[in-house]
């Protein structure tokens, strides 16, 4: 068995860095070489900083690593070269860029650089061409960023990918009900969302309209062409835990029948299911027959061994009457819509021999 | 001053049951005179039986009203004229037939006649001159139904009002974020939502779309022509407890401009404004400019008197990019969106003259 | 391998009867020959009539079982001796009666026998002698009931149990924190709980009161003499969804140091333990060291394996003047109080030689 | 009329900042002349550095008002004599320190003086006598400071002052059920206590055991004997937006009969009513007959007149078996437990003569 390639989680306390943690603490390919934290935090033993937060047991070995500062001298000093960013996107924006001139490669879950013509938003079963954008960054700099989507959009995009290769879509009117946890270990107080509902996520509706049609977009000799379609995006933060759910209405370019959309969804497979990567579900989409599902409290958690520890988009309720198309889906927004997409497109790059250094 | 007009409140043990008490126990015009209740609870104490909710006292006085049973025989015998109804649909389709047979003018928040061709669903400000077709029941019975609508539609289709009449609408899409106290004091077992979301509430999605074209639609030779424009409705449950929150995404006819657009919302006045019917708000619908808000937890129940113990309809987050509008508004369904639109329909019918028996 | 006992779940679609089926759905020692269900419900089949709340899939080929009515004569037609009951305790009462007469053996999570001198409430890592009772009922039956004790007791009892042995106990006094699971998939109302307190659960604090006498109670002579510690119980509903945790103050006989009783609560181990049955815990009892643990969402499902799936009383926040000694635990109501302990305690009678026929 | 006295809120940003400027935006006696907040927000307008969360609309005026910093120079310069502070006790210590110094009355909410041997911690209906150790302080410093109590005391306290008195108390034993507007605005990040409990609160056990003992002592020469009674005391939060409930058992000295004992809860009043000061209650406790009562959702901001806006302690499901009393009581924290109880003790100082300078 080959040796496990050594990586790095950067803001590793935080819930995002947390799933980071539970993912990459027993993967296959990688292992856990160093933590960061912010400047008051370094030094300290993970497990007496971290407040954790995940279902199951924070392994012991790894609460005994010894925290350095989210600094990019240190981490360029540790001789890793495989990093992945929960940073928030301010801290991000210099840090990642210094890692990258330093020689990285940063799967990075942060907004920071999603949105530069040569870094791609990579969701694999989705655009996993776009991956050769690392290309484009290579002669640039020594090393490369790869952003996995918004928490919200990962869901979104998923759902609408088939739809959009086979039958064309028009325009996309969303509602979001974003669970607390998109907000962060300690985002959101209590207060603000105990039995409430906050109409407004600071730039999420913008990120959803120009992340997908970036993630959908066609890639011709190195440059990105946004899809041409339509979003209109509403969001709103819900008093639950975890999972985003989503009301979607699609207008497609054709005319499919009911029949053929349900087929279109369910049968969805992409490049991570042929591979067979470890972090990629059997389906990326469930259509849920039952007809008041996916609810966040059955379906994101789930022990479902098929849905992967949250990489399964779930959906439910399609309704279409010839013209529009409605659905409401839920995502994992810690897993697929963040940390656990981020550990795929690593593993679709070591696969793609881009982990080679 | 004039003597106030007995009235009876049918399912007054229910939660819209308990706001009629609440808006009736101290009415400029109307006296609560009989309460009706299921078999098993007549003849008992309403205090004994009400699992009392509201936020303010039970009048002591209505307490001690001894429950009759919801039986059309037992309730024409109370020779009261005026009744309003808070019965379940099924329940409420045999009742109130037989007590408009009997002579009565029933105030119904029941489903169960709201799309018969005779019967208006009323929302003063919005459509007063439906009010006619009580003539059209007349000709056949010797009362009348007059409904309000459904909860989630009164919100929308005052926010819809101005907009159709000034500018035109092609096509609405709406998603709703509905309180548990929709679904009335039982309806809801609380494993199904604490902490969860439930995407499918049965029958809502229907009613949004045909009852709001109904209400909209053009009253003419005492027939309604539903309003031209499509309407395309998710509804899902949310672990709030009171009002109703609605993303709305409005195609118009017209291209306004934005100031346009908020000054037709905030300066939307009807009927009982002009009239100064009692339980009529000052503003029917008030629009906020904070970024972040309708908020249920601050806007539902508020103080405000300007918004009249829940009868003003609150929107936010307006975003118009010159094709698309969009907004939230919040309703609280148990008041505007029940008993308080039943008792200003009331109180409308009393200012045009149908009370004089 | 021996052929699996086949066995029967009694009110196999509530919460507690769907923890049995996942119990014992894919147990070493039973096989679910037959689940029932009310009339309503009999000759459909489980997966068209449960609303599965688990965290875990339903097994296909039990969603495929056709229900059988809750009768005892359409149970004791099975052929099946050992039977799981989920059942409310009024129907309890008639239904494991007469399937004791008719040879049965009942392990039940009912409230209708546990108090009869005949019956043990049997946890077995704390009384696992009362099982003896059995003979006594066996002189007097075909069958025996055997129960479990109510939901908070469980918890209760086996952190009391180590203290009450090593220094002895004077007076308890605990005040719940009951999570709305324990009122069962549809038994409280989202509107009385949401965003709300329940300073009330019926029967509750008698049943802490006197279940607790009697499974620490002594047995001589096939008779249980209740334990002589004053026990003062106030219960209170809380909207959480799963595990109760309780608020515990204990004044001992004697006075140990700090360290003996951590130890004391640390160290506890019973028969389940020595003789490593299938659904036992590594550790019956876990003393948390943090000083604001334990809590419901991070310390009641978790996939922690040496919780053993919630079968694992966790404590934290120990507390000791030298007089009085203060602390909280939490179980898992629907496992370690209530099926959970109920298949336990049937893996003790299989240990034990009762099951065979 | 005579003039109303100018007062200043210091921390006038906060949830108890808020209270005190809604209890004071509309007083008889006191006019807000300042508000103070943090040196960030100094120089804006109140209106738009709040996020105001009363259910009652903030007074347009009082919006209008721009902010000072809270720093004693600059608030002694405003030439205002009398305080109200809800400033966090760290900031306090020095702040209201040199208001003393300077000459000021300060009615604080904050617990940094409030074991000082000349502070009194003052509930007007328990113990108003400790009122004149303003005389002792005004020995040493030119104003004084008057403390209110813990929030989750001021309801215990004034449970136990009328049991204390009429039959004596050895030992009580409570658990509380204390809402997150507890820890403030932002205190409580949503993530910890979303769906959850946590059974543990800093430092809020030891509070209750010593300021219950203080307030309930006997003053003899301007010095306070604690009481001599044990409270033994257990602290959790729970998801609850507002009030704290508290579980309570209590050790009489007599054996009074339960009619008593509750006759003595019910009737008990104090100074404050006999002066009827404008923010005293009616009546001080209120016990309640329903079986499943004081509940946070009904009892807490009920518009209930009697209960005076949250200033009335209401109690339930008293339990006394002859040696053991058993209640739960509810109390407003924020208005009685904090802001409300420090408006009562001005209006005392004032009717006692200690305003006028």
């Amino acid at each position: 068995m080959k040796e496990k390639i050594p990586v790095g989680i950067l803001g590793a306390t935080g819930l995002v860095g947390q799933e980071f943690v539970r993912l990459l603490g027993d993967h296959p390919f990688f292992r856990i070489e160093f933590l960061s934290a912010s400047s008051s935090s370094s030094g300290r033993l993970y497990r007496d900083v971290v407040r954790w937060k995940m279902g199951e047991p924070l392994p012991p070995e790894i609460g005994e690593i010894k925290l350095i500062e989210t600094d990019p001298e240190a981490i360029l000093k540790t001789g890793v070269r495989v990093v992945f960013s929960a940073l928030p996107s301010d801290v991000a924006l210099h840090v990642e860029g210094a890692l990258r001139e330093g020689g990285m490669l940063i799967f990075s879950n942060s907004s920071a650089y999603r949105m530069s013509p040569d870094v791609p938003i990579l969701i694999p079963e989705v655009n996993h061409e776009h991956l050769s954008l690392v290309k484009l960054q290579r002669g640039n700099y020594r090393g490369a960023i790869i952003t996995n989507s918004n928490c919200a959009v990962s869901g979104l995009v998923m759902a609408l990918k088939p739809l959009y290769d086979e039958f064309g879509i028009r325009e996309v009117t969303v509602s979001t009900y974003q669970s607390i946890s998109g907000a962060g270990l300690s985002g959101l107080p209590a207060m603000d969302i105990a039995s409430n509902l906050i109409p407004f996520i600071p730039g999420e509706e913008e990120k959803i309209e120009r992340e997908t049609r970036k993630i959908l977009g066609e890639l011709k000799n190195l440059k990105i062409n946004p899809a041409p379609l339509k979003i209109h995006a509403s969001c709103c933060r819900v008093p639950v835990r975890r999972g985003h759910l989503e009301s979607v209405v699609v207008k497609l370019d054709g005319r499919p029948s009911p029949e053929d959309i349900k087929a279109s969804l369910s049968s969805f497979k992409g490049l991570p299911q042929t591979l067979n990567l470890p972090t990629s579900p059997l389906r990326p989409l469930e259509v849920m027959e039952e007809e008041d599902r996916p609810q966040p409290v059955m379906d994101v958690f789930s022990g479902y061994p098929e849905r992967a520890k949250g990489m399964t988009v779930t959906l439910g309720r399609l309704r279409y009457d010839g013209e529009v198309l409605k659905f409401f889906l839920l995502v994992n927004n810690t897993v697929r819509g963040a940390a656990g997409t981020s550990v795929l497109n690593a593993e679709l790059a070591l696969a793609e021999g881009l982990l080679e250094f």
